[in-house]
């Protein structure tokens, strides 16, 4: 006999579990919670979901999800246009919209390039950004991507492409230093020496 | 401008940050991997809850969840269905069938008395438990409750609502006392008093 009373129970326990970091002991917390709510609650759960996957949009310009054709951000006009900043994903362009210290549009890679997981240029959103660039009156690209190996294996590949190209724009990257708020002996020492290698002037 | 780039997934992640203890930064991150999946596959997800909740069954002898009128603990006939464990919910049912120590039948109360939270006798399975039991062939109920007030209210109130039935069954309690494993020291002075109070005879 199964260890669920119920399949249903179990089938719905199965997908909740399917979920990244949702243990089954959780999962089925979760999906008892939900059977307590009323059946409209429990369709307006669901059907949030499926409603994302069928009609969810893509920027055409900078891979955003978004609503229609142009996202908010690529639509807006008080956004400078000419600055384009490299993200991995959505919760990238979110943080860096939450810090309200940047004015111009994004990129979003859908991924990075990763040997290890078989992901290369062409299954991340490269080619569009090169095209994007040559269409022209690109000023700037600021590289926004993860502090790992494959953020600068990316990084390194659309400065290349960019290179070959013969696009003359300026390309830079965020800076990488000691976090604000962090105790220098509690920080790698990778990253304590580019902070003293990339030093700022002091304006005191 | 709202913070996500969509209102298809901000609704999305409204509808995931609703599970209980699930956060929004959470949520976005489900979302976006379920955003990720095959489309019949968050059909699938999607459905499983809906179609519990639609057609889930409450077993008419114990009230636990099943896929038919009568679970299949209850239509079992290798179970000793003169020995009834009352408990709060179907999660206490899971947890000591994967015990493996019991063979009764059980009673699923859907809650426990908690004037703090408005739940009443009326609001749970007591009424259906005193009936089954007066329909007779019943010889002992096990109480199976949280070792909390509620759940010693609750036990007192089954308790007092036999006697006045007049049902002439053994009534019992889970034991109470260290948990196996646990030192002493860090035993908590209620539950390691219980502990000495209702010691077991040593068979060596």
């Amino acid at each position: 006999m199964s260890e669920y009373p119920s399949i249903l129970l179990e089938q719905a326990v199965n997908q909740m579990a399917s979920l990244p970091g949702v243990g089954r002991r959780t999962a089925l917390r979760l999906v008892l919670h939900l059977l307590r709510q009323k059946e409209q609650d429990v369709e307006a759960f669901s059907g949030s979901f499926l409603r994302l996957k069928k009609e969810v949009v893509y920027c055409r310009e900078c891979h955003n999800i978004s609503d229609s054709e142009l996202c908010p951000i690529c639509a807006s006009t008080r956004r400078d246009h000419s600055t384009i900043c490299v993200v991995e994903n959505v919760q990238d362009v979110m943080s860096i919209e939450n810090t309200g210290q940047y004015n111009g549009v994004y990129h979003v890679l859908g991924g990075i390039i990763s040997p290890m997981e078989g992901v290369g240029p062409k299954d991340i959103e490269i080619d569009s950004l090169i095209d994007r660039i040559s269409r022209g009156d690109i000023s700037e690209i600021i590289l926004a991507l993860p502090t790992t190996m494959e953020g600068d294996t990316t990084n390194f590949y659309i400065y290349r492409r960019l290179q070959n190209a013969g696009a003359e724009i300026k390309i830079s990257q965020i800076a990488r230093g000691v976090a604000v708020g962090n105790q220098l002996e509690y920080t790698d020492e990778i990253t304590l020496g580019r902070s003293i290698i990339n030093r700022t002037e002091f304006k005191g």
